[in-house]
């Protein structure tokens, strides 16, 4: 440990750890270790380049506060939060796919009743959402626990404005007793995520375009169930083949169908055109010994 | 792009990467992208360690201030900085080898000339340190920069305390015209790493101390020659197998004589205890086509 060169400092950093007693932690330091090191030989990465890297991680921190998550963008935008969203929610075939969770889930949104508005005045075109909730047998899920989250008409969420108090956009509803749901809310849009900060200047250098294709937020809890965080995305959205976190999954495509003015499925008059959207989910029951 | 998984995600992300007409930013993306993803599948990181990552980066930038680089400590107690140094320092055996610059140089520091005390009030036993600056042929390097900077003996460097304004520990002068130097200071101290942040929660979890061996900064600039960072370590220091940023190399450890009060080298009386530090610096010409 008196000599340290390039070719012995990741083992002398390594046999640093070989006293911690938690062993998971071990696991994860090795590789770690390993990976930044391997990272930095490979790249010979310059002295201007690490501090580079220094002052952007530092700025990313210094972005984040209560109502903006930067490293959550960045984990997005460099594919590993799909990673691992997609190495801890292996499901078998016919259950419906996780994605991203997003940096935009708020606790404690406001409940509502099966049929309620949960745009609460947000901006867009009326969308009436409905469809069911089984498990993998095909039985009802009933009484499950459905939080659903979007942006509005123009690619915000309530979150991302400065001054709104209420939540709008965003709702927990419980399905019925044959798993059934149905909601109103607007048709999703597609939005670029926030790009006024590190990553936004990331995106840019990497010649790519900080735009998700549209889509709706699910989380559904339901006892003796997986937890599915997931989106439902409108099919022919420019943005598709292109999601700038990478969230996208085929069997996670609808179609958000158009409608002129007139009834709306729950029964309502509605003046303007509106959409449509079916769309029914698959959760997968919980095996012994794992947690929900 | 339509069909993410756990396997086809990395490809997906470098593929997103082809139009980027940078080179350089490619290959370092590339090898980044790859590194974080091989980690979170070779540890099969979960979505709560993800979690915790995400908060334990964010709360590291958070830290940061003009007075504080916890992303440079989180670099340097993970052996990266130890690394980009001996990556980007490669010198022909004979010339002093570099190590870490650490995160308490200060831009600016005072201007002394040869035998001044650029300690400045600040507290420990006096130190009178002396030697030559030469090239790796013996020729001596006259009118040299050189900058150095060290803790007191607490073991803080002038900028971790609060409200003092000016530089303690810290300065600038010339080697003469026979490249020679000496001046004035304090002995060098082991002192710990600011360990009150997610640095030192994360050594703590390490089973780790935060301690370096007592050390004196230099930064040594002459036209025609590499820029030397180093340090000159004090022999004996218990720390020096385990320094916990992983700095040390043999060759930069040096005895700090003790005297009894008296005369110094420099001619001047002394009435406690005083070290002498004897050390010599042989700088690496700059190559042709290569900057300083």
């Amino acid at each position: 440990m008196r000599n340290l060169d390039e070719d012995n400092i990741t083992q002398a950093v390594l046999a640093r750890h070989a006293a911690m007693p938690d062993e998971r932690l071990r696991e994860i330091m090795t590789s770690l270790v390993q990976h930044l090191h391997s990272f930095a030989r490979e790249v010979k990465l310059t002295e201007e380049e690490w501090f580079a890297g220094i002052q952007f991680l530092t700025e990313t921190g210094q972005i984040c506060s209560d109502k903006r998550q930067e490293f959550i963008l960045l984990s997005d935008t460099l594919g590993l939060s799909m990673l691992v969203t997609a190495l801890n929610n292996r499901k078998p075939q016919g259950c419906t796919e996780s994605t991203v969770f997003g940096p935009f889930h708020v606790e404690g949104s406001p409940e509502y009743a099966l049929g309620d508005n949960v745009a609460e005045g947000v901006k867009g075109e009326p969308c009436f959402v409905r469809g069911t909730v089984r498990d993998i047998n095909g039985e009802p899920v009933p009484h499950a626990s459905m939080e659903v989250w979007q942006a509005d008409a123009d690619g915000f969420y309530d979150v991302q404005y400065e001054h709104l108090e209420a939540h709008q956009g965003r709702g927990t509803f419980r399905s019925g007793p044959q798993g059934e749901f149905h909601f109103r809310s607007v048709r999703a849009e597609a939005y670029p995520i926030p790009y006024d900060g590190t990553v936004g200047r990331m995106l840019k250098a990497l010649s790519r375009h900080p735009w998700r294709p549209a889509h709706l937020h699910f989380l559904i809890k339901a006892e003796g169930y997986e937890t599915l965080i997931t989106h439902v995305f409108r099919d022919g959205d420019q943005y598709l083949d292109s999601d700038a976190v990478f969230g996208v999954r085929s069997s996670l495509i609808a179609d958000w169908v158009w409608h002129e003015a007139g009834i709306a499925p729950d029964g309502s008059r509605v003046d303007v055109p509106f959409y449509t959207l079916d769309f029914d989910f698959v959760l997968n029951p919980v095996q012994a010994g794992k947690a929900a």
